[in-house]
């Protein structure tokens, strides 16, 4: 089903090349003051075409919304909204009618429904991502008003990776780097690689870190549905996503008790831990410490490099992508992660009763 | 909410010292002989007091079914059971009525529902598994019979690591060695870190791989329900996970797309990815390749060492932990990785209308 | 939540007088062929204006698909649709803003959500309703290709009254009748009394019938989620919708076991009840036989004659509408209680297995 | 699926003639006083055996609670429960094991299932009501801490009806009669009804009203989740209810826009309907008013009287039911109607933040 979250909810709908993408964001809070042009900021962070590292695709991605908001407020109603497809050029396609690309979706969907809008990946295209972009920076306004920030940023491209914790860099800054990357050496060295990468007709990995703050304590479930199965589930439904891990994630693995383990502590009259191994969630419900995680992202599966591959007859064929794409999805993979992070607080904070 | 699952779900009760953990398995497809002496076998492979290196607490985790099953076969209709709890020393952790334990879900608990059932973690015990160990022990019999097969096994305790990918592993002598992990020799050294690590009075994190064979193509969804995001939730709600990857996982972003992709294949007439750096799923859906993952857990939280930590009143305080405690939980963890995947795996064939 | 179904869902979204009306469908089996101007011709039976009956407003009530259908057929991916508004004489309803009309929502909803879109009645108008017949038009296309029908019809206008059973009418004529109604004599008479009532500047409730056929045994679940639990929630989810029934209804509260019981017989190797005062459920699964029910709905209560009633303030004043509407909803309310019935089917047919 | 709610949920689970009946309460706000013996006096209006007019199965129906209560508390954790099953005395059902008897849903159950728990009903048992007058009973101990109350009665069984609105009523001295109608004098037209009845080896339908007092304005919602939809839902899951009005009812089809509109008035500071024909609710929202329904119950199946039916081969068969049962289920199914009712409130209530 095409619906994520419990009682903030995102319904989204919208195939790569079809009329256009679009959704329905259910369970906003009424009252609250949203500004149509500071999502469609968001929406801007993650288009195609912000820069030379990115796909070439021309789309504006220009949001409507049509519902939901009145006199500029959220009325508590569904904020039903659109955005046009423009740029789609189909018929790069029609060439892909037969093939199952490598490590695409397409013959796992055909396996599944039978039927397959072969145009640019159909719905299984990342720019399915525009709808939950919106519904995100949605829940980003009504969570700032809580005082509460999410902030994601390009920790990881193939080998070149951030080594400071998130606490000792400018994440204000992150927009300055065309990669997303407050450290502006590794920042450089990530943007060396891409165009490396993207000469070689090849794609990259990379990760995104992200940063809650200002989250209360008291969030989240003690059983099944934690804070960070959320985080998790979230993160796991973004395209390209292979591993997700919070606080210090595979790391703890390492780790003994003595040195994991977070001391309370009080201060100024609130109880909170010491250190923040734990990532801000014990148990599944958050402790007022800031919530952070990481979320890995494979290559780009479409590449300029000849491939083998079969068709849908199964004959073995070789094949090469000629439509337009990212050498690294992750820089725009940022404003996605964050708008997944915005959506689980803000259901989480509505599941606790703090809206 | 203290369910799980959309089609086959469990819903779960019980405290650590309450009278009973128990739960309702609800979906089960009608008609299928299912032996509770199986689900015994499972309970027991993750029952306190097995060997040395585990929790002396002794609880035989006998469980009663008291609904759903009819002349040794599933009916379809809601299975209920139940655990009694025996060796419930609350006097134990009488002590702990005023004691807000480091990661520990003491502090989080009361910061939401403002109450908290003391004894022994309560309901954020991860006595809780039970329930899941019981729901998991009936997905697999159900799966066994479209030759659907889950192992998980221990791959890694503190710095002590498998590595051989799980192909080269003999994966049916899992239970062989005390600690579940299938390669002999790392197997000892695991052994022998874990009875250090407890003679410290510490405890130690680790991280447990897991292989589901046999599952057809075309079993997932494509944007938010994807295989690997339920796979994901279910795996961050089990206590003390830290992280979750699937495939090449965060080893992906260090990885080329000319490298990373798989190339399709058709072998008898079947189409199938040749390699599977993907890890069986590729857009959100199941290739019919194998699907591998593996779950990072911290060190457990209760060390025998003496910690300072607050109270109640907010108060520094230094508390030393009693309770019976696993030096490491991972080889316990093992059987419900197992079944939590069981559960996903059975939920969506239900979803793809496979039964 | 704006939400309904488990495995064919609707999202709606959208208010009286705003942008557009829309929403997504999702769900829906793949495969299937879906023909854009059935849907049409479904919403031309629901839009204002089809006679002197009914309310003036101009809505031509155009249905633009977005996503989900791929060379005329459905692909398993959600169908996002709008309908524009057109006719919106916002000014009109200028007026009632401070305005709580009697039995209307106005009142209610502000208690609820503190914030009003004024304008027409906004989210809680019956326009609402253009998302229900798209989604249910899509349905019964479906159900089309099983043999499963479903035929709905005025039954009752204020106090005049078809009084033959739904296996005595010709409910292939139903839409002869501007009323709805099979029966043409009683057609007639219906006629007449709304056209009394509107010239007296008030409005008159009635009631809907409706026959689903083709329907084989074995849908529907035992305990909560009956067919008839579904049917009653989707039905009083009407607007104006006070009161459901089926098979005898309330008259079976004065009837005896022996008289209400359907004996089972077998014809030509199927097993069926002979007669079926059931109404086609029995234990909340289907027997086979045809489900019929019928629906109450009350006046209208946007009424001509000048009423009482409170502002915002809580002052008293009086008060009379300007608007234009029905002075009967029932004949109008047809396609959507077809609609809503049609998406009960096809989501409890999707549980059962049937797709 | 097996359960029933979103935020305030029962899961149940158990056969007539199983070891047990039980459930899971979730969702239960914390820190509430619950009272067992409370609950045990729900289930006692309940139990067979109350009088000679109910079946003379002999179950205590002793409820034993196994979580979720602490120290006399609500932890806001989940409750699970069971009640054993005593009198199953399953060889009065063997000889139903290939029979389907006319108007029960042993034919239904395995048109689904394929299989069937023949003994007494096995699933389809309104034994399972036990489980709903549990949640129901923790439902109005939370929900009288707010004033709100919920009582229903007997309002007509056969063609003996109250003939007095609900206000006339003293709805406080309902359980001192045996059918539970607080109009003496229909109430022993009632009783001599049922005996009569009864001594004919028949049964007899009727109606149940019910009530809810103290609900705030501003509960429910305006689209699909309607406060009657939901009622109606929950009402319409009972065993053998076959119809559901609230307000006016059916009765508004019948009625004019001026003669059923309530007009608000302000009474002291207080917006609120006049009268009340609405029945508290407009547009899926509560007014502020009363909340008042009604439930058409048809006759029981069982009737002693030898009937025609046919058995698994479909052979035609005469047969006559020896298991014990009830002429009229109405009185025991008040308290399940005043429980599917404080479970709608409470859910609802969370829904709405007001907990």
């Amino acid at each position: 089903m095409n619906t994520i979250g419990k009682l903030y909810t995102l319904t989204s709908f919208g195939e790569s090349h079809g009329e256009a993408m679009g959704g329905i964001v259910d369970g906003c809070p009424a009252g609250y003051i949203l500004s149509p042009e500071e999502v469609q900021r968001e929406l801007d962070r993650r288009r195609p075409g912000q820069s030379d590292l990115t796909t070439a695709r021309a789309e504006q991605d220009r949001v409507e919304f049509l519902s939901g908001i009145f006199e500029g407020k959220s009325t508590g109603m569904p904020i039903g909204f659109i955005v046009r497809n423009q740029d789609q050029r189909s018929r790069d396609y029609e060439a892909l009618k037969e093939v199952y690309r490598p490590s695409h979706a397409d013959y796992t969907v055909e396996a599944k429904y039978g039927i397959r809008d072969y145009r640019g990946g159909g719905r299984s295209s990342a720019r399915e991502h525009v709808a939950r972009v919106v519904a995100g920076a949605i829940a980003k306004q009504v969570l700032r008003t809580r005082g509460i920030s999410i902030q994601a940023y390009t920790s990881r491209i193939g080998s070149v990776e951030v080594n400071k914790p998130y606490t000792e860099l400018e994440l204000n800054r992150i927009d300055e780097s065309v990669v997303r990357c407050p450290d502006e050496r590794i920042a450089r060295e990530m943007e060396t690689l891409i165009r490396e990468v993207k000469a070689d007709g090849d794609s990259v990995g990379g990760v995104v870190s992200c940063v809650i703050r200002g989250l209360p304590a008291g969030v989240g479930e003690p059983v099944f549905d934690r804070f960070q199965a959320r985080l998790g589930y979230y993160m796991m439904g973004i395209n390209a996503a292979k591993g997700f891990e919070y606080g210090e994630g595979f790391h703890a693995a390492a780790m003994r008790g003595s040195e994991h383990n977070d001391v309370f502590v009080t201060e100024n009259g609130q109880i909170k831990p010491l250190t923040n191994h734990a990532g801000g969630i014990l148990g599944g419900i958050t402790s007022g410490a800031d919530v952070y995680f990481r979320v890995a992202f494979k290559p780009v599966a479409t590449i300029g490099k000849e491939q083998q591959t079969v068709n849908r007859s199964g004959e073995e064929i070789r094949f090469s992508a000629h439509g337009r794409h990212d050498p690294c999805v992750v820089p725009r993979a940022v404003p996605v992660v964050e708008s997944m992070a915005a959506m689980v607080v803000l259901d989480m904070l509505l599941e606790a009763g703090r809206f």
